[in-house]
C-alpha cells in the first residue's frame, strides 16, 4: 500500500500497487477532470508529481517541458511509493457553473412561453389546500377521508378526477381532524393521472409551499426554488454534475453502469449534487427542508435514468432502447432526494434514447409549437441538439457536435466557471486587445464561448483561412510547433495566466470548433431539407443551453455555426432545461402538452445514415461555409471592414489556404 | 408475582398480584372467551380453580355448587399466591368454526347472484398476462415500459385507462426482458381507479394466479383461496377471531382501541388470522405463497379499520364517523398480510360507522339490487343488518340484536363449534326427542340454531307460553329456580353433557332471545313501513350470515324472527361477505357496483330513534307475536298439530302467561 496526498486539498489515501492517481483521487475524494472515463485519451486529467516516484504510460498530450516539470496524467499514472500530487485548478471539478439570474428573473409569468402563443394555466403539480372542515353531525357524517375529498373538489380541486390517499395519512387523520378543530391543510401531488392527498398538517400551512426545479445537465446541474403560491423562483444554485468523475460524457457514464453497484453508485452521486443545491436553495431562501414539497427534473435520457437507478444500459447499444420513456412519479425519498419525506419527485418525460426531456422542456419554453410558422431550436449543450417544428409537426436530430463547447477535446479547453476565457477582441497579428475572464482572475483556459470569439477574431484579423489552417506569416511570430508536431499560437504566454503556461489554440484545436460547428449547422440543414424549407423559412431560431447566453450571434455567424439570417429572428432561451421543468411543475397543463403535444408529435431523423449529412457535411468544414454566399453579413461586414480600412490584415477574408 | 398455570394446556405465566385470571391467560397464550371484554358482566369467562388461592369479586353468575366446585369468572378473580386453573371447554375460544364447503360451491359461476340478473363481467383485480413482447428493432425502440405497456393493452387490458409501474419493477425490466427472450408475464393489480403492473416475472406464470377472499367477522374470520384463471375456489379456511381476546364484540374493541399502540395490538391480531388461513389455504391447494397476488376483505366498517390499523375511535361516538369509507388499496404487505411481497389488499368500501363493506356485500351477492321487485336482506351475523330496496333504492338498519345467536347472554350459550347442540325435537313435558351436536359429541352448550330450535320446541311441546314464561305444570318436573333467582329448564342433566354441568334454558335467556329475534322482526316493519309496503310485498327475503345455513325456516318463523311469508321467498345466501369479496375480486364491474350502485344508493334508517320502533317494538316480545294473526301458517300448523292429536300440549300455542 502506497500514501497518496493530493495538493492542495491535503487529502491523504493508502492505495494498493497499481492503482491510478486518477482512481487514488476519487478514492480521496478529490474531484479530477476527465473527459474519456480514464482511458488516456482526453488528457484533461493533468496532475504535478511533486515528491515521489511514479510509473507513467506513456502518451501523446505532454510536452517535454510538462514532463520536466512533473506533469502527468492522473489516470495513467501509478505510483511506485509514497508520492504527493498537486492538482492544478484547470484539472479540477468544482467550482461554481456560471448561473445567471436572468434565466431566473426571465419570464415575467413562468407559465408564459418565449415565442408568445396562450400561456398555460397556473395550476402545479403540489398544491396546499387550507380546510375549514367543520365538525360532522347527525346529519353529516360521512367519513373524515370522505369529508377531507370532498372539502377538497368544493375548494376548487374539482379538477381532480382520482384522488388518492395512503394509509399512512389516513391512520393519525381522525385524531388530528379532531385536536385541530377541523382545520387543516392538505398538500396535494400530482402522480401522473392521479392526485395523491401527499400529507395533511394542522392549521393553515398553505403558504409554506415550495418546489425544486432540476435541470440534470451531464455537465451541469442546476437548481431553482419556486414558491408555488406565487410562482416565484426565490433562489438558484449550480453546481458540476458529481458524476463527471466517472467520466464527462454520457457515453462514458453508460458504459460504467454496467452493474447494479455500480448504477447505485452513479445515481448516489446525482443525488448528492442534487441534495447540495437544494440544500443551498433553502439556506438561500430561508425556508424549512419540510416546506419543499415537489421536485421537476428535465434531463437526457441517460441522465433520468441515472437519477431514478432504472438501467440504461440499452441506451448505448443498438437499438438504443431506454428502461422508461415516461418515467413515474416517486417519493422523492425512494430515490434519496431529501425534501418533505412524502414529496414527490417527477421527470419529463424523453422521446427516445437521444431525445430526452431537456429537449423537450426547451421546446415547451421556446413556444414553437403554439404557431403554425417554422421555427428550428437549437440546443448548445454538451451535445447539440436540435429540432424543427411547428403546431403541427415536430422533428429532432442529435448533431454528434462532441464537448468542444465545454472545453473538451481543446487544448486549452475549460468549462465556463473561473478563470475560463469567455470573450476577446484581437488586433493585429493575433495581438490580445480585450478580454474578459469569469471571475475576473487571470485566464486558466478557454471556454466555449471564448473558443468560438477566439476563432472568430483569429480568422477576422488574418490569422487564419478559411479552412482554419494558420497562416504564420499573419501571426506576428506567434506560431509555432508543438512537441505534438501541432501547429499551435499563443494567445497568452504563461507569465500572463492564472496556470503557468501558455494558453495556446492549435490547429486541432480551431478543426474540432469547426468539426463541431459544422455538424450543428449540417443537421439544421438536413432538418430543413426533409421538409422542403431552407433558412429564410424561418420564423424564430431559438438558441438553448446555459451557454448560449453568452454567445453572440454576430460571432457565431461569423464562424458559420448559426444561419445568416436576421439577428432579429434569434432568441435566446437560456437554460431552457431547468425553465422547463419549472414550467410543467406550475402547470399540470404544460406537463400534459409535453408529454402528449411535444413527445407525441416528435419524430427523430438520424442522421449518422443521412444521405445528405455524409454526402455535404465536408461543406461545412469552413470557416463559415465552403460557399460563402450563404453568409451574406459575413461577406458584408468584410466589405465594410475593407472599405472603412479600419484594421489591417483585412483582406484575409478572402485568402484562402495555401 | 404469581406463577399461574392454565389446564389442560399447561401454560403457566408469572404474573404481578393484583392481575385477573382473564390478563393472566391472555399472557399465557390461553384465549378465553369473554363477552363483555372482562367488565364481569357476561359470565362467559369461566374458569376452574384447581390448587392455590384466589380472591374473587362477587357476581350474579355462579352458583353456590359452582363456587363449591372452585368455578370462578376469570376477569374479576385474581390469584392471592400461585395457582393452577383449568379452563373448561366452554370457555376456551378456539377449535374450528363450522365450514359450509356449501359456501364454496354455492354458486356455478362465481360473478352470478342469487337473485339472478345479469351476471358480472369476469375481470379479476388480478391478472396474469404472459407476453411475448419481441424484440425492439430500429423501426420499433419504444421504450422496454411502453413495450410492455402496449403489448398488455393489445392483450386485451386495452380497458385499462391509467397503467403504472412502480422503480422496483422498472429498474430489474431491462435486464429481465432480454435475459428471457423478451417473455414474461406481468402482473397487474387494480387500485381503485388505476392499475398498477405490479411484478413482471420471467417465462410465463400465468398459470399460477390466486386470491384470497376475506370475510372478516367480528366472532369468525373466514378465507376463501380462488384460482384467478377458473375462478374456482379451491380452498377455504375459518377461524375465531383472535380479537375475541380483547372483547367479543365491535363497541368492546373501539374502547380498547384507544391508542395507536393498541390499535396496532388488535391489528396484528386479526392480520395474525388472516395469515394463519392462508397458510392453511396454500397448504391444502397446493400452491406457493408467492402465487398468492391479491386479498379482498369484506367486514363491518370496525373490523376493516383494525385490519388496516386506521383509527376507529370516532366509529362508536356521535356522529359516528369512519376514518374512511373507501379505504385505499394497500400492498398487503404494508399491513402485515403475508402473500407475494408485491401483492395487493384491498377491502369493500362501507357507507357509515354502522353499515359495512359485509353488508354491501351480502346484497351484491343476492342481487336484489338488479330488479325492481322489493326484496328484503336479513344479515344473522354477530349484529342484525337489513336491508330492504329493488334496483332503485336501498334502506338498511342495524337490529341492536345482541349476540344471543353467537350464544351471548345465554346461560349455556356457545358458539357453532365441537359441543354445539344445533338442533333438537322435543317431546312431551320438554323430554329430547332427537338431537344433534356440531362434532357428534357430548352437548356442551347451545348455538344460535340450538337456541332458535329449543325456544321453539319449547313453545310448541307447551312448556313455554307466548311470552317467554316456563309453565312449570307443563315440563315433567324439568323446571326450577336457579340460585340467582332465574327459573330455567333443565334440558341436559349434567352427565348426559361435555361440560359435566346441565345445559339449562332459562326464563332469562328465553327473553333474551325474544329482543333478538324481535328487534330483528321490528327493524324489518320499520323499513317496509318507511317506504309504505309490508311484508307481502316482498319478492325475496335473503338469509344472510354463516349461522342461515342452519336456519329452519318453519323454526324461525314459528318463534317470530322472520315473517310468515311462502317458504319458497326465502333464499339463504350463506356468508354473503366471503362470497362478496369474491365476487368483487373477480369482477371489477363488481366492485365498481358494490361502490357506485350499492354503496351509493344505500341510505341508513336509524332504529334508536325511530318512533314506530320505540311504540311498537314491545308487540314484537311474543312468541311469535302478540298479533298472531300475523302469523297464520303458525296457526294453520298449530290447528294441524291439534287436530292430528300429535302431541300432548299442543294447546300451549294459544295459552297467555299467567
Amino acid at each position: 500500500m502506497y500514501s497518496v496526498t493530493f495538493l492542495p486539498d491535503g487529502a491523504t489515501v493508502e492505495v494498493a500497487e497499481g492503482t491510478s492517481l486518477l482512481d487514488a483521487a476519487a478514492a480521496a475524494g478529490v474531484s479530477i477532470v476527465n473527459v474519456c472515463g480514464g482511458d488516456g485519451v482526453c488528457g484533461k486529467c493533468r496532475v504535478i508529481v511533486k515528491s515521489g516516484k511514479v510509473t507513467a504510460e506513456p502518451n501523446m498530450f505532454l510536452s517535454r517541458v510538462d514532463i520536466q516539470q512533473g506533469v502527468a496524467l492522473a489516470c495513467t499514472t501509478y505510483p511506485d511509493g509514497d508520492v504527493v500530487v498537486e492538482v492544478p485548478p484547470e484539472s479540477r471539478i468544482g467550482g461554481v457553473p456560471r448561473l445567471t439570474s436572468e434565466d431566473a428573473i426571465r419570464y415575467g409569468r413562468v407559465t408564459d412561453q418565449v415565442g408568445g402563443g396562450k400561456p398555460f394555466r397556473y395550476c402545479p403539480l403540489s398544491r396546499k389546500q387550507f380546510l375549514e372542515l367543520g365538525p360532522p353531525s347527525a346529519d353529516d357524517n360521512t367519513s373524515d377521508q370522505e369529508r377531507v375529498f370532498r372539502e377538497l373538489r368544493r375548494a376548487g380541486c374539482a379538477d381532480v378526477p382520482i384522488m388518492q390517499m395512503g394509509l399512512s395519512i389516513l391512520r393519525p387523520l381522525p385524531a388530528l381532524l379532531r385536536e385541530h378543530d377541523w382545520q387543516v391543510t392538505a398538500l396535494l401531488g400530482w402522480r401522473n393521472d392521479t392526485t395523491e392527498v401527499v400529507d395533511i398538517e394542522p392549521g393553515d400551512t398553505s403558504r409554506a409551499n415550495y418546489g425544486v426545479a432540476v435541470d440534470l445537465g451531464t455537465t451541469t446541474v442546476v437548481a431553482h426554488l419556486v414558491d408555488f403560491r406565487t410562482s416565484d423562483t426565490l433562489a438558484t444554485e449550480a453546481k458540476y454534475n458529481s458524476q463527471a468523475k466517472i467520466g464527462e460524457d454520457v457515453i462514458a457514464r453508460l458504459m460504467y453502469a454496467s452493474t447494479p453497484v455500480r448504477r447505485n453508485e452513479l445515481r448516489e452521486l446525482m443525488v448528492g449534487d442534487v441534495n447540495e443545491l437544494i440544500s443551498g436553495l433553502i439556506l438561500d431562501a430561508g425556508i424549512k427542508l419540510h416546506d419543499v414539497t415537489y421536485v421537476m427534473c428535465a434531463g437526457n435520457t441517460t441522465m433520468t435514468h441515472l437519477l431514478l437507478g432504472l438501467d440504461p444500459s440499452q441506451i448505448r447499444l443498438d437499438p438504443y432502447v431506454p428502461a422508461a420513456a415516461l418515467p413515474p412519479v416517486v417519493r422523492a425519498a425512494e430515490v434519496g432526494v431529501s425534501i418533505n419525506p412524502r414529496g414527490l419527485l417527477a421527470a419529463l418525460p424523453s422521446v427516445s434514447s437521444y431525445v430526452g426531456g431537456d429537449v423537450l422542456a426547451d421546446v415547451l419554453v421556446s413556444g414553437m409549437t403554439q404557431t403554425e410558422d417554422v421555427s428550428l431550436l437549437i440546443d448548445l449543450g454538451t451535445n447539440g441538439e436540435l429540432v424543427l417544428g411547428n403546431s403541427d409537426w415536430l422533428m429532432c436530430a442529435s448533431a454528434s457536435a462532441g464537448p468542444a463547447f465545454e472545453g473538451g477535446g481543446i487544448s486549452c479547453g475549460m468549462r465556463a466557471t473561473t478563470g475560463a476565457l469567455e470573450r476577446i477582441a484581437l488586433g493585429e497579428g493575433g495581438r490580445v486587445d480585450e478580454y474578459e475572464v469569469v471571475g475576473g482572475v487571470k485566464p486558466l483556459g478557454i471556454c466555449g464561448s471564448g473558443l468560438i470569439d477566439v476563432v472568430g477574431e483569429l480568422l477576422r484579423v488574418g490569422c487564419i483561412d478559411r479552412t482554419g489552417n494558420l497562416i504564420g506569416d499573419c501571426c506576428d511570430g506567434r506560431v509555432r510547433t508543438s512537441e505534438a508536431g501541432d501547429r499551435e499560437i499563443v494567445i497568452f504566454a504563461a507569465e500572463e495566466t492564472g496556470a503557468g503556461r501558455d494558453i495556446v489554440i492549435s490547429e486541432a484545436d480551431i478543426s474540432n470548433l469547426i468539426h463541431t460547428k459544422g455538424s450543428i449547422y449540417m443537421a439544421a440543414e438536413c432538418l430543413l431539407d426533409e421538409v422542403g424549407l431552407t433558412f429564410i423559412d424561418l420564423a424564430n431560431v431559438y438558441v438553448a443551453g446555459g451557454f448560449g447566453n453568452y454567445l453572440k450571434i454576430d460571432r457565431a455567424i461569423g464562424i458559420g455555426l448559426l444561419p445568416d439570417i436576421p439577428h432579429e429572428k434569434f432568441r435566446f432561451i437560456g437554460n431552457g432545461s431547468v425553465q422547463g421543468a419549472k414550467m410543467a411543475m406550475l402547470s399540470e397543463q404544460a406537463m400534459t402538452y409535453v408529454r402528449e403535444r411535444i413527445a407525441g408529435a416528435m419524430t427523430a431523423l438520424e442522421l449518422s445514415t443521412h444521405h445528405k449529412y455524409m454526402n455535404e457535411y465536408s461543406s461545412c468544414l469552413f470557416l463559415p461555409h465552403t460557399d460563402i454566399e450563404r453568409f451574406p453579413s459575413v461577406i458584408a461586414r468584410q466589405a465594410e471592414g475593407a472599405s472603412a480600412g479600419e484594421k489591417k490584415g483585412d483582406g484575409s477574408w478572402l485568402c484562402e489556404s495555401p
